[in-house]
């Protein structure tokens, strides 16, 4: 089977994937620096070391896994271990992924550029020095990186060819930007595959790979600057907190499962861009979502299973939180033959049943913003002038 | 008067700004790490210390000049500056300039970034923490973020507003491409006023300022991988070797002399943008140029005043060197009232003046590329399709 190489193998999307790879009988090289146990709060789910985790999936699946700590911002260590592995497909998961995070100061904005673009900089460049640029990369970007113009969102390109414009709404978004022009101009210049994803927001615990062993379990993060929106408010529903609501809760994003996540990943895996797709070889964009949501809906829906508080904050982010304009594109799914495995509502039953066995492990305090986009004299102007 | 706060006062750009704002009477504080001093090669223009300079300019000039050593990556050091100093205007022009510098390798390609965003980001983070996001950012993109698409290059934005889309062509063009994103970002949800100057290729080294006083001569940089297009023909010219053309030579690129490069950089420090100028607040874009030129005329005027040699070499770079469209637009610098006060034949001549004076300084294999954009094979493959 081919070997797969996973960056970013112990964060809450790559583990699964890793256990899916696994299930479908590949071999799969892991990576991660392991630092995201330390700088993110504890996850809901009770999670095993890396190693433990190992071991679990050793027992159950056909794949062989390897593991090694490493931090993809080290690009002679990274280099060797693409050298060693050479890997068929790379999968770099391996971002901070908290626009709040960025937003913090100087040092955290910077610390999530550092690691998310060097990263993936480094990617590029160790294939293009071991000369492996036949391996398929497969890239998370974001579909937060178009911004919430008033037109449809392309599938990273305009009808005319030229890279869709790009409206990031924090320095995490941003350097998702970043991530994505060192990339098209890398795979571009070096004809190195790559798929870039940009990915909706994903929600949800269970898959189907991982589902029913405790031993498996990804971690699950539903504080205010690493959890999602969907599962925070899962988490805040099962611990009797009020659902928080930024601003009038008019954004709509597209969203996703983790089970559709890791199907998505798997396909884009399985599937290479062939040579000239959609116009450009060896560059394709994949805008990976399966529906749209208005976060009021989201808050109405879990209100309603729930009997959960609603409560409208001020919006602690730049953005706009009316009923606005939102409608992505996506074919390239599509054509590789996506369809959803799970609806929202499953997944949220679902989570909200395994959240509510360890609700104790809940931290109710950092379920509400703590950082602000704005300078406080700004966002109370903001604030004010929302009621004009 | 107002005070201005020049990064990267040492430069080749910095430092005839520095003189023509002491000229005009504004008093300047200048920060540099001098290392460009290091990492390039020597100035064919022989130039002083940092320190002498400034004790030419007390000398000849009215505005007062204080200098600083600071590299704009340490955050902590910039902001104290930026607090104490505060300044009316700041111009970020502490980037480290090449394309083929940043294709050298993983290091280079990072060193670049690294500098480049991560200064732009500080100078963003510490007029926010220390409540000055009134000053004035004037900050140095290029017109090479726009890349050569088959269309007329935007002004910044497309007609529906959203940022134009980048096609940058070096890991150093990104850089700048990651500049323009994190700024615009930071500008529209802090309200910092920003002037962001997306530049062509400059060259020329003399300025009103500087002319005819040696002790406040500006570095001037003629090596491949530092030297801009016509300053190298010059001084391949004034040394007696041909002018290396890459590939075809059909290249078409906006220029503008250093003469009107610091023309226009006083013109946006003179006048910033108002509210909501070209639609948004306050962030405004300038395609700064004063005309286009194609690297074949450009190189046979040379030769027809020189009798120099043409030499075409294989590209080194990931190009269309053929006869590209190329059509770039420029409405706010005529709103601001630029005309042009040097043409490029005059600059080439003042220009070739001087380097013939220093032409045993020239260290002529450096005039050579040494840098591919390709991996080896790519390249070789590049060639030979070219004939087909």
């Amino acid at each position: 089977m081919p070997e797969v190489l996973v960056l970013g193998a112990d964060g809450y999307t790559g583990w699964p994937l890793v256990c899916r790879l696994l299930r479908d009988g590949y071999d799969v090289h892991g990576i991660d620096h392991l630092e995201g146990r330390r700088y993110r709060g504890e996850s809901v789910t009770p999670i095993d070391s890396h190693v433990e985790r190992s071991y679990a999936a050793d027992e159950v699946f056909d794949g062989e896994y390897t593991f090694q700590r490493l931090d993809v911002r080290h690009y002679h260590r990274l280099r060797d271990a693409i050298s060693a592995v050479k890997p068929d497909t790379i999968v770099n998961l391996a971002q901070i992924p908290s626009a709040p995070y960025s937003m913090q100061g100087p040092y955290e904005a910077w610390e999530v550029q550092d690691n998310n673009v060097r990263g993936a900089l480094n990617v590029l460049w160790a294939l293009r020095e071991t000369g492996q640029t036949d391996t398929h990369v497969v890239q998370l970007a974001t579909m937060g990186e178009y911004g919430t113009p008033d037109e449809p969102l392309p599938e990273g390109f305009l009808p005319d060819g030229r890279p869709a414009p790009k409206q990031p709404g924090s320095f995490y978004h941003a350097s998702k930007v970043q991530m994505t022009t060192n990339t098209l101009f890398a795979s571009e210049t070096w004809e190195i595959p790559v798929t870039e994803i940009y990915q909706g927001i994903v929600y949800g615990v269970e898959t189907a790979a991982t589902a029913g062993n405790p031993d498996l379990m990804t971690r699950f993060d539903v504080d205010a600057t690493f959890g999602t929106v969907l599962n925070r408010f899962t988490a805040q529903a099962a611990a009797g907190e009020p659902l928080t609501v930024y601003g009038e809760g008019g954004q709509c994003r597209a969203m996703l499962s983790l089970q559709d996540c890791v199907q998505c990943l798997t396909l884009a895996i399985e599937n290479p861009p062939g040579p000239y797709t959609a116009g450009r070889y060896p560059y394709r964009a994949i805008n990976q979502f399966d529906g749209s949501y208005r976060v009021n809906n989201l808050a109405t829906m879990i209100a309603e299973e729930t009997d959960a508080d609603i409560e409208h904050l001020d919006n602690p982010r730049a953005e706009d939180d009316s009923r606005h304009f939102y409608d992505p594109e996506r074919e390239v799914l599509d054509e590789l033959g996506y369809e959803a495995a799970k609806s929202l509502e499953d997944a949220f039953h679902e989570t909200y049943h395994v959240v509510q066995r360890h609700v104790d492990r809940i931290d109710r305090d950092a379920l509400r913003p703590s950082t602000t986009w704005q300078t406080d004299e700004d966002h109370m102007e903001l604030v004010e002038g929302k009621h004009d």
